[in-house]
């Protein structure tokens, strides 16, 4: 790669490494104020940034970008104020950095402390949305760690500028020099490069498309916490409330079809099948889904279009569900475990064994009884802002509030004891 | 790599993943009822392991293992019953799968929890000491996870025998097949392999030599929580009780020399170095360690070895000690933040500031005041049995216990909730 562009980045790599060191140890106070001030300038300055933005769209348009691309790119007055907000409401969280989580004394007369610490230095790969750059900026920063921000090509004018006014901001209020940099390169060997500097980087979090997470398992040597894959699922159990089935049904798959946390597969217990496929099939159907149906889900509603293996594990992000059959509890749960992406699974029973079963073997982020997969977010769950939804179990798992980007350290007091 | 040896992996793989799913929700009574039979078994077959030992013993001999590493490997009747005793320890610990660490209630009357669940399959690649086969195994049973052994060549007669013993009495007392396997070939490409395994692999612990840590940076697509890299620093403030400083000094430098929470620095504060040096320079010489000294250090003490400036990062797990003198409490929290490797630091102070600057400013998986950097250690820290010490801070960071081979998953419950 580009010995130019390499050499930034190891600079910048630096500068937050330096920056984080001296970040960990910055009031709470301090942090709070320059959250409210960076939040002020973006609204100060959010002429500026709707102009950029229009380059962004213009380049766009050019590219062909689709109108949803187009629509998830675009700033105005309103949006900027929303960014804005974000950063108020991080900023009114309580501060994860020195709490201690739990003390005790040893038979020595040692005192051992666990206390949150920051990570250090984060690095976040993304795509498209450019108030991303203002969250993430916003959730480090809060945490204590510096943060390298590596956006879209594709909104590279609306996140320089973004990550300006933030950085200037925060500098003037007293945070650390470097603790906000953006890596202001379009190439794409610039993120392969960040996979692989862990001198720098403490942990590195993509959030994107399918491709932006390849790129990132295949080359990554920092060590990296893989977000929102979602193959998630609906268990209609035998002793299911119907009335209760469907609205969650049609909500888990609809509402918002491309996201992580919308379920691509249903699968109903064998008893209620014959009644319930008819009724959430239609309703499905009629609501836009393409219906892909198990060799026994045929039996019931022979109109619909069979699916292929392949089908269990596929992650459509679109409006499409495969439907599913299954004998009993136990081989829904060893779908689930098979096929499922380990984010967010459900089952819709009033027996109580039933969820008791459910909950305890179901291996995934966030397991649920009785309400829809959509509420897997770290602002449903109440964290205030999130990171992403970790889908794997190293660190965390499930949606990346401000404690998930802390680490901890051993605190030990003591009069001169040795061993 | 060859390729029958490649699908005993996968096999041993699979197994492993399907015992870990039917573990997770296996009852704390049959864990321990299953660790106490496997204690017992090791006792009653002491014989038979000891005659295996035997083996290791005299193939190392031929080989030349030194005389340090054939005493690590030897075992006896103690040596059993004192790994016996070990797992009947871990019988005796909580249970940490199921634990709820929190609950709460959402405004729209969801209940949110989030309780500890096993990681699934863990990976341990290790050398030397075959009681790590037994300490590790148990760890794994007791906190759920199904568990793949990857024990040095020089162990593999011992190794295999006590693998043999715990899966058999295992499986006896009701746990699932294939919860403890042991990787049984000698062949250095079963590490790379296992390295590689991430459908079948949720993590990856080493715990050896810098070798065996090189491979596993180089090599692991696996996540892996590195363990005990320790340059590891004691610092004698300006205000330090040097009645204190001498025996922490001794004891963290001289008591085991060769272990990762020993020191391989020592930082002086320059307003005592007249003072202390001279003392402290000649009661380390007189316990047998070679003393380097920075260009400071050598004005007070001319016959000292002079310090290169490779010896601050240098692990030397020996006695040697890099003794340097520092301008103040700043200058040592620099030179440990740049030099350390992030495991054990301590400072010698009486002042209530200084402590509680480097208490919050170094960053290190544990920092001491006033006490020897060798008490990191799960069973001091009061956790039980340890399966390493990582200097990470992704997922686990310090002695690593029961707990952090958890993860957590959200549990969720409602009423029909949909968003």
């Amino acid at each position: 790669m580009d010995k130019v562009l390499e050499n930034i980045l190891i600079e910048q790599g630096k500068k937050a490494r330096k920056a984080a060191l001296e970040l960990a140890t910055v009031s709470s106070n301090l942090k709070n104020t320059a959250l409210l001030a960076m939040a002020q300038s973006l609204e100060a300055l959010s002429g500026a940034i709707v102009a950029e933005n229009a380059k962004d769209l213009a380049l766009g348009k050019q590219q062909g970008l689709t109108a949803s691309l187009l629509e998830r790119l675009t700033l105005n007055e309103a949006r900027v104020k929303d960014m804005a907000d974000g950063l108020r409401e991080i900023a009114a969280l309580p501060d994860p950095v020195g709490e201690v989580l739990n003390m005790w004394k040893r038979p020595n007369g040692l005192d051992i402390g666990r206390i949150r610490t920051p990570l250090g230095v984060v690095g976040i790969i993304y795509e498209s949305r450019p108030n991303v750059t203002a969250d993430a900026a916003a959730l480090c920063l809060k945490s204590g760690n510096a943060i390298l921000l590596r956006g879209g090509e594709e909104a590279m004018y609306s996140n320089r500028i973004i990550a300006d006014i933030l950085a200037t901001s925060a500098v003037k209020n007293g945070i650390p020099e470097g603790a906000i940099q953006l890596i202001d390169s379009p190439d794409r060997d610039a993120v392969i490069f960040m996979l692989k500097m862990n001198s720098y980087l403490d942990v590195v979090i993509p959030r994107g498309g399918k491709g932006l997470k390849q790129v990132v398992a295949d080359n990554a040597t920092v060590p990296y916490i893989m977000t929102g894959m979602g193959n998630c699922h609906v268990y209609v159990d035998e002793y299911a409330d119907l009335d209760k089935a469907l609205p969650i049904i049609i909500n888990a798959k609809t509402q918002r079809p491309s996201v992580c946390n919308a379920i691509e597969s249903l699968l109903v217990h064998q008893a209620v099948a014959p009644g319930f496929l008819p009724t959430i099939v239609t309703a499905l159907q009629k609501a836009g889904v393409e219906v892909r149906g198990c060799e026994k889900t045929l039996r019931y509603m022979p109109g619909v279009i069979a699916a292929a293996p392949e089908d269990w594990d596929e992650e459509y992000q679109d409006l499409i569900i495969a439907v599913k059959v299954v004998e009993d509890l136990d081989e829904s749960i060893r779908h689930i475990n098979t096929h499922g992406s380990g984010h967010s699974e459900a089952i819709i029973s009033e027996n109580y064994s039933s969820v008791r079963r459910f909950m305890s073997a179901v291996d995934a982020a966030a397991v649920y009884a009785n309400a829809s997969t959509r509420f897997t977010d770290g602002n449903v769950f109440g964290f205030g802002a999130e990171m992403g939804i970790s889908t794997q179990k190293l660190h965390a798992r499930g949606p990346m509030g401000l404690n998930e980007l802390t680490t901890i350290k051993y605190i030990i007091y003591g009069d001169g004891q040795i061993r």
